[in-house]
């Protein structure tokens, strides 16, 4: 001990103090702890000495230099606000975490500067792998000079269709709440939704009638009502058709905000929710599904489930198992008080 | 070129390569690339060369053997829903990752096995730092075997008064509250709020307490109306202040989502907001601040900066410049129609 000039703190020390104090090469040292490369057994044992004296932990950062794999995979999100990415993220973060493979988290804000800094960081880092999740289902373009490194993109597709992708599967999500409504005597149904320039909304409402001309339905009002995801929408649109189209007995929402604004509009307008009229929501967002008068049925997308299966099939990509594509996960009906 | 038997693909190249290429030990390889340790030119040169042909990228795992720093810090969150810890992790990877740090995501969701997992998987990754962080305001006990890693507490502040915690000032929450009610004329003030087993119902109640005393004011009902953080706790709640203190002009809400529920019995009362009665909620959450018929005056908590905070605590920490204690974050007042 008094040989050395000045020891490190406890558990804080490096592979050099380890090799200077066994009075080896790091390269030796390195080896020794490794149990790879021959060496007398002496030398191995002093090695081990030395880490038991400087308290020396098992360095994964260490150990990465030798399998060539870092254990760690870079979680992307575009998304600032964090509503539809969180539960992805934390999905992701589940199906990874249980084994010893850690999650950088790196948040974008949808800025392409902030993308290309973070970019370089999980590449200089040495990721095995990289998710990237935003809060919009429209496709948006593959992440730049990330080969050869496996990339799975959840919730918002690549627009490559050689890249792995995990979508959310609106067809079937629009399939639960039209056959729902048709099975509960419902046929006079309206669809309000979102911005006719996101994907979700004009998804949704293309599955819709493709549905509703399969049963030989058309909508109430004849046509979809685009507009806003928000509650203020949704009472604006339901004033809308209460008049354009007073016979309705059924509104299919683009979102929860919107149902919830529905219902509003429909509870002030004297009718009764499901009595007369039913609303079926989409999202599944608890606080907003709950809190409405009455709750709402509605559409659970299964986010996190999302986040889940990009990490398994990130996983696989990393072993070299790369299944190219969309991956779509089916959505699931939440029946509540609105039907 | 021929004289290597196997190159490992382009950029993934390890330092035991770009050694063997050389033809020089692991050691010397590192040396080399750190510019430390004194080597004839020639020798590093050669590895130069080898770090070219090989594409071997700057490598931080490496890096951080010698500087005995990982450049990672872990970000540990309880919650596993996300509204209140989401702003916190953002604040903090905001903060962090605008220079070379990288951030380690870890959900304990509540779990004490899931927290002391993730913990030695961080300490085995040697993170330079770790920020806790949950939805409630509580104080949580320490994270247990942490020592000597720099640890901040975000939100829920740690119960051992040497640790550095970061949390929401709630006293000038309900003081910005109480002064912009009375500056507007209102003295008959009810306080509705959540469940009086949570710090956040318990603190801000007492504060608004105090505040109304040094005002010579009391509460309408003469009592703190403790429930849930619901929207249906609200409603109920203000229907029982209207039939037992009529003349009540005004409501400070606990959270945003109570302030909505009171806005609804109001006006399913015939009252008008705020003409006849003000409303102030807390938490500015936008989802519901936003939706709310009228839009809540509310109190932000700045969870982002909180976040924030307990990021620079981390880094001055880090650099051994410790400030153990709580540090108190000021909310800000957000007006809007309902007061």
């Amino acid at each position: 001990m008094t040989a050395v000039p000045s020891l490190p703190p406890t558990g804080r020390a490096k592979l050099t103090d380890v090799a200077r104090l066994a009075g080896v090469s790091v390269g030796t040292a390195s080896k020794a702890l490794n149990g790879s490369g021959s060496m007398r057994p002496e030398t191995r044992q002093r090695v081990l000495d030395a880490v038991e004296e400087l308290d020396f932990r098992p360095n994964q950062q260490a150990q990465s230099l030798h399998t060539g794999r870092s254990w760690t995979v870079g979680l992307m999100t575009t998304d600032g606000i964090g509503r539809f990415s969180t539960p992805v993220l934390l999905g992701a973060e589940d199906a990874l975490g249980a084994g010893k493979i850690s999650v950088l988290l790196c948040d974008t804000r949808g800025d392409a500067i902030r993308e290309q800094h973070h970019l370089s960081n999980l590449m200089g880092r040495r990721v095995d792998g990289i998710i990237v999740t935003g809060r919009r289902t429209d496709p948006r373009p593959p992440l730049k000079g990330v080969e050869p490194i496996p990339t799975v993109y959840a919730l918002s597709p690549s627009t490559d269709p050689d890249d792995i992708s995990v979508v959310s599967d609106d067809r079937s999500g629009a399939q639960l709440a039209i056959e729902h409504l048709l099975a509960t005597g419902r046929t006079r149904i309206a669809h309000i939704t979102g911005p006719a320039h996101h994907a979700a909304a004009r998804d949704r409402a293309q599955h819709t009638l493709e549905l509703l001309k399969q049963s030989a339905t058309e909508l109430a009002t004849g046509r979809v009502h685009f507009g806003e995801w928000s509650e203020a929408w949704g009472r604006r649109a339901a004033q809308a058709v209460l008049r354009t189209a007073p016979e309705t007995d059924a509104f299919f929402c683009g979102n929860d905000q919107i149902a919830r604004g529905v219902a509003d509009a429909l509870r002030e307008n004297g009718l009764d929710v499901p009595g007369q009229v039913a609303i079926v929501g989409y999202d599944n967002w608890d606080v907003m599904a709950l809190a409405s008068r009455p709750p709402l049925t509605t559409i659970d997308t299964d986010l996190s489930e999302i986040g889940r299966r990009a990490a398994l099939l990130l996983l696989d990509a990393i072993g070299s198992k790369l299944a190219p594509g969309l991956h779509s996960v089916p959505c699931r009906l939440v029946v509540r008080e609105s039907t």
